[in-house]
């Protein structure tokens, strides 16, 4: 296997990094990818930041062992607490969801009023204001957690009353601040686009944090002459930690192709 | 310490348990108990029976390693799939919540066709359905997973129109049955009592199966005399895997009183 051809690695806590995923297919497809979700400890959101980094260790040094070119963190709350320890420790280019998603909401913002959804963890996590103030500190940033859009999601509820009144609920708050920007801060979210474009309204730009991180990849595979050369035979692994039953009927939904190759596997646990 | 000081030993995936703790403290004040909240792997629900017994396994022993006089499974999931490889390995009493809740429902229902609702797993198991047929085959029992409940709950939503919604989203076909019985098949969902016979209607009984369970505790305590003598020091210790913040903010509203000797731990793992 040439430098090139070695796999894209992204680890997720569950199912959401696919919309990751989906992106890279869409805009890489000539990579081969190894996913890792760590379902048998999903959800991160609601852990600690001292127990999201250790998994977040073991989650990579899971896919090191896999000789991946570049390590995706597609888990918002992940990104928030661990990115820095975890390109500390590992030699390969490591990319997060925020600074994308902040890079790209900086940029769209014209009143400098930009909102953030996500996990409690991501939200209390602060990490989306410091990345886009690190990048202009005039910017206001709001941040809600909104715990049930996740359920929602992988219950299959994208659209409807329910779902609205939900996001009406969570979003109320973020209605009176004159936000011109609101950032998916979470991978579940972008299924939620209708429903939050509906709710937000027109004036409104939605950050996917997704589609960002897909650009930002291309990017520093380009810069670092490791974009895989189109044409050969593509290979995608998918490894879970918990049963697969469940990761495939709701992550094919997420995808929007069927998932082969998946393994579950038992990670190596820190003591 | 006497026998009978010896405390009661509960678990659970996280916070749920408390309903069945509160039961405790109500009907058996002058036991004194711990309590081990699995937090850092909640939730079980949507995990393969293999990986909840073997939390279930790594729970118990921890309890046990405090001189527990009998074990409580306070989690529906954990009872329906882990109860009988627990009580084979461990020389204690142990009391499940499903068999407590099957016969008070087997007893309540006169139309003999009761409902049951809780988790993914719970349901899929059939558990209820078995624990109910073994006291009557003639009972008919229709079981619905109503996966959103636990986070409505858990973010406070236990009212209001959102969450009469999604109950009522999730009981249609359950109204349709002409069921007189309704068994509350997780522990989270005594907080939903209101709205769900809201739902329901005054024609189908409630059966919350932290109260039964309490009371089956309560006999086979008496039965073995092994009831702790009133009128002593009684101690409640409280055991997370993870930080004890939202255990501490969410739980003290389903205790309905304060939490304190609460204590972080790190489970032996099994290999």
């Amino acid at each position: 296997m040439t430098e090139r051809q070695r796999p894209i690695g992204i680890f997720d806590s569950g199912i959401g990094g696919l919309t990751v995923l989906k992106e890279i297919f869409d805009r890489l497809p000539a990579e081969n990818t190894i996913y890792l979700g760590d379902t048998a400890r999903v959800p991160y959101g609601i852990r600690s930041p001292e127990t999201v980094t250790r998994y977040s260790f073991e989650n990579t040094r899971f896919l090191s062992s896999k000789d991946v070119k570049i390590l995706v963190i597609a888990c918002n709350t992940a990104s928030s607490v661990s990115l820095d320890a975890v390109r500390r420790s590992f030699p390969v280019p490591v990319v997060g969801v925020i600074e994308p998603g902040a890079k790209a909401a900086a940029a769209a913002t014209k009143r400098k009023k930009i909102g953030v959804i996500g996990t409690e963890a991501t939200v209390r996590s602060s990490s989306y204001s410091r990345a886009i103030q690190a990048i202009d500190p005039a910017i206001e940033v709001f941040g809600i957690p909104c715990p049930l859009f996740v359920p929602l999601v992988e219950e299959g509820w994208t659209d409807g009353q329910i779902t609205e009144m939900v996001a009406e609920r969570y979003l109320a708050d973020m209605r009176q601040k004159d936000i011109d920007t609101l950032v998916l801060g979470c991978t579940h979210y972008p299924l939620l686009k209708h429903v939050l474009s509906k709710v937000m309204g027109d004036g409104v730009t939605l950050i996917d944090s997704a589609i960002e991180t897909a650009h930002a990849i291309s990017t520093i595979l380009a810069a670092q002459g490791l974009t895989n050369i189109p044409g050969q035979l593509v290979r995608h692994e998918f490894y879970v930690t918990d049963s697969p039953q469940k990761f495939l009927s709701v992550g094919e939904r997420f995808l929007g192709r069927a998932i082969e190759n998946i393994e579950k596997i038992q990670l190596e646990m820190e003591v």
